[in-house]
């Protein structure tokens, strides 16, 4: 099969088809995102070796016992050990021991094929397209800052960051009903969000005033520093940025506003999944390009670039 | 009057006493305390100028019909507008526009004679000796890690930093009934906690091991990373440490582990006074030396030196 394969550098490479262990399920990739994050394993976050991609739709084609076998079907992507205290806690996201889909120990969706455990696998309803389906990962991540912060809804909320996460959060908070404000760089990014209420700014024309929430997705070091200037005292920036570097944090900053600062990673998949379905949020504006798989050096060099969206990667067409 | 005068420089200088304004107390000094923050306001922090100090205990010596006239009183530092949108919400002591005793706009405690509105001054009930009352600004700052995050009494607390600050907040969590841990550089000053029941740790000595709540009060750049090093997924850090310089905070440890990083600053006098007044939390160990106030200048350099806990500057006995 075809598939991404990285160790230092990234290229196209023709690899055995992976054979899918005990309670896991063979997935046909369909339709693969490229996140920052695959951006940035590829400059040594988190040190992977292997075939990146963690966003993906796809159909299961083994084992031929498996009850989701022939459905579409999105995955999360944390594989627990399942026997250590973390995981007993039902703290197993957080499982010291755990695999990741194409960040740390289990290769990813950047391939023809790839495994996971069926318990990690959804059915993706017949409402969504496989389109849509694909941001169910992200998506997710984003509904995750309303368990990170819970907002009254008399809160003033602001996100800071006008790539795919912070537009993501930017239109769950607004059919939440939170007055949304988003921060950004790039006009035709923002304006994405405006059909949702969301009021937008470029970042260097947001006027004065304070927010209740700040939620930082902009993937950058400046970022923080942007939220935490514009956070009320006492009031929570959610940080959903992760990045090969460092934020600068002035303490002044935290300490004297007495601000909260709330680390939010991974979310519900079926709560996005019944936002997908309901069609009131559609992520496929955010689609800038699809490439094939076998175009897939070429398509993660084209997400590099400045001001580019989501990219997908497409599986081709069944030939099992 | 004596006063110490900071102006890029700190030296000793002779200057006409304060006139109180009205709702203004004049107070004499009997002792103030150097905190960390003074030493960093002598660095630059804050681009104050004028007399610093805002730890204290004096007494009230006009206006004439003071209703605290004659009294031993502490005070709190922040000087609100009452008037802004802040102040009308409740959040007085994070008033844009406030003046702060020493650090901000308004003249600190050393010097023999300073004001502070009436209503910032809390009466020093009899049982507490001055030694003891000088530590109710620093004993309400460690308080308040209860306000910014409450803990349930079966989790694991670390307190990094063991200057006056970290160890106070180990004494008032271990009198919480917390199973309280307290990491540092100095044995003699891990060894004030023990009568606490606080579990004490050389910082390089720390076992392995995770802990819900982690309180980060050492004062410099890389007790955050500690703090996050140890603190448990979804776990709390609350931050204490104010100083002239930033933290380097990997964001992979704050948003992969989901961790909530939580601000804190000032807290409850009445708190702390009751605490002292019940005599079961003794500041006064933590004392290394009392300077006469004349000697300010020998005890800040005194205070700067590494190891050294609490210094004290004593005001001249009363000349009124």
């Amino acid at each position: 099969m075809q598939a991404l394969y990285f160790d230092g550098s990234i290229e196209l490479q023709d690899l055995p088809r992976p054979e899918p262990r005990h309670g896991e399920a063979l997935v046909r990739l369909r339709l693969a995102g490229v996140c920052r994050t695959d951006l940035e394993v590829l400059r040594g976050y988190h040190d992977f070796r292997g075939i990146p991609g963690h966003e993906f739709m796809g159909e299961v084609v083994g084992p031929l016992d498996s009850p989701l076998m022939g459905q579409r079907v999105v995955g999360e992507i944390n594989i627990p050990c399942k026997a250590c205290p973390r995981c007993r806690q039902g703290l197993a996201r957080h499982c010291r021991e755990r695999r990741v889909l194409g960040l740390r120990g289990h290769n990813g969706a950047f391939a023809e094929y790839f495994t996971l455990p069926e318990e990690n696998l959804h059915p993706v309803p017949p409402e969504v397209p496989d389109e849509a389906a694909v941001f169910t990962e992200p998506l997710a991540a984003a509904l995750a800052v309303s368990e990170a912060a819970p907002a009254s809804l008399d809160q003033r909320v602001l996100v800071v960051g006008d790539g795919t996460l912070g537009l993501l959060v930017s239109f769950s908070l607004a059919l939440r009903g939170l007055a949304t404000h988003l921060a950004g760089h790039y006009p035709e990014h923002l304006h994405l969000a405006e059909p949702y209420g969301v009021k937008t700014w470029l970042a260097d024309e947001l006027p004065t005033g304070e927010f209740d929430l700040v939620v930082e997705a902009s993937g950058s070091p400046g970022g923080l520093t942007l939220a935490l200037n514009r956070v009320r005292p006492q009031g929570t920036v959610v940080v959903k940025s992760t990045f090969a570097g460092h934020f600068s944090l002035d303490p002044a900053l935290l300490v004297v506003p007495e601000v909260r600062l709330v680390g939010s990673r991974c979310g519900p998949f079926p709560a996005a999944l019944r936002l997908l379905t309901q069609g009131r949020l559609d992520p496929q504006p955010l689609i800038n390009r699809v490439f094939p798989l076998s175009q897939g050096v070429a398509a993660l060099d084209f997400a590099r670039q400045q001001g580019v969206l989501k990219v997908l990667l497409a599986g081709s067409p069944s030939d099992l």
